[in-house]
């Protein structure tokens, strides 16, 4: 997916958490704040990717502030609350209210002075929604067919709801090797491949890295290692809107995207009213 | 007042808007946007002042857009809506109250769906609330003494509220010879000598033109007619941020800027919690 309109006002405010998160100094905030305004205009182009550009510009950012994880303490509470939770719930025997609780995990912002108990209620009444778009009975289709999944997360508390949904993914199609891939460092509040160590998914699934930092799986900044993976995989599911922005253009049929369209550009592109929850497919 | 952090993602969010406002076309509204991103670092640095350089680069947006006053819908209803609660509320006895309502007046966003008796319940009882900083008795003491005042209008809709003001502040100095100055053309949300005259503020006052666009009062754009006069006055009444903005450095005793610090580099510069109303002297 190509930036839109709103993507360039988006990434400047991200920009201006980073920094705020990153340091108390007002002095300092604005020196960051001025190197964004200088280098927008080269991360921003015709035909950029939101998630890419901005990922690429938020890493120089992190050179600029010294800071290599601004989200460090943001991600450290929202991994506590969103384990907390997730363990509460346990486990869940139908694989459609999995799938929707892994998509309703990527819409709660879990580390805003937010209660646990408000947190459960809140996930499961997302997952007890429709979806918009719904090709889930393809995927399911599919990964009864499929020898392996490469399974690509998003954020950081999540991860916790997609590892409810992989277990369930394991059960119900035993003969599947699963790979699981997050950024190789530290970006935003993303999943990192040691968010996925410290979360046991080495117990479910093959952890694997993207070989990047970048938000998404952009395949251009991706190792080798990871490249061949991605292309010999029978199935994909890749949560998240940095995952839609990134992969979307391949029309490839073996991903399905599983996002709520938090956003405009992410809805105009879908084609479907903002705040949907879809399980869309590759080629669509 | 000089550049704060957050003013950089303040101005591509008000540009984002302008954008919206010009055109409902997105592949317009993308190059314009790009257009922002390309520009930004020229227009924002180490010592800019936000109103004129935002000003200065929301201008070239206009003419990218070739849109001269996207605004004009917005300010046409906000116009309207405005004068008609004014015209309710009619004379106010009170000068410090009118004053005060003169400040409640900027706070007031005229134009989306307001029920008119909502607006004036609001105005009154904004302008029922104590000032923060609170000058104003060296304001009237100043206007006693004086024998011209220049008041700087900021917003459309707002000017009917200063319209009561100044012609309370006229019966009670009846020998003050009072202009009252707005923008040459467009920008924004900003009052231009045209919407004076509409207002009649030709009946209560001479109407003057700052001589440029930007908003606020940057004396190095202005008309050298307005800066002599300007220079001559013995008392200025500033409205609003911008004003604040490009007037505050002077750390002149002649000007009262009015206003309510509606956000955090507002707030930050003159010590006061946000949201406070505030009748502040020049040199404080």
């Amino acid at each position: 997916m190509k930036i839109h309109y709103e993507c360039i006002a988006c990434a400047v405010n991200q920009a201006q958490k980073i920094v705020e998160m990153s340091t108390e100094d007002v002095a300092q905030r604005k020196r960051a704040m001025l190197f964004i305004a200088q280098r927008l205009g080269e991360f921003f182009r015709e035909d950029s990717i939101p998630a890419t550009d901005g990922g690429r510009l938020f890493l120089e950012l992190y050179a600029f502030l010294g800071n290599d994880d601004p989200f460090g303490e943001y991600k450290r509470i929202s991994t506590e609350l969103a384990r907390d939770v997730a363990e509460d719930i346990g486990r869940v025997d139908d694989l459609r209210t999995a799938l929707k609780l892994a998509i309703a995990g990527n819409l709660i912002d879990f580390a805003v002075g937010y209660d646990p108990k408000k947190i459960e209620e809140d996930v499961l009444s997302l997952a007890s929604q429709e979806l918009y778009i719904d090709h889930s009975n393809e995927l399911f289709s599919e990964l009864g067919n499929a020898k392996s999944l490469l399974y690509l997360v998003d954020n950081c508390g999540e991860i916790y709801f997609d590892r409810i949904f992989i277990e369930r993914i394991c059960e119900e199609f035993p003969g599947l090797k699963v790979y699981v891939a997050a950024k190789e460092g530290p970006i935003i509040n993303d999943a990192t491949v040691e968010d996925l160590r410290e979360a046991r998914f080495d117990e479910i699934a093959k952890v694997v890295s993207t070989g990047s930092r970048l938000p998404g799986t952009p395949l251009e900044y991706a190792s080798s290692e990871f490249l061949r993976l991605f292309e010999r995989v029978d199935v994909i599911i890749a949560k998240g809107q940095a995952n839609f922005e990134t992969l979307s253009d391949l029309k490839d049929p073996r991903i399905f995207f599983l996002l709520k369209a938090k956003c405009n550009p992410i809805s105009r592109e879908l084609g479907v009213p903002r705040g949907s929850m879809v399980c869309v497919r590759g080629k669509y």
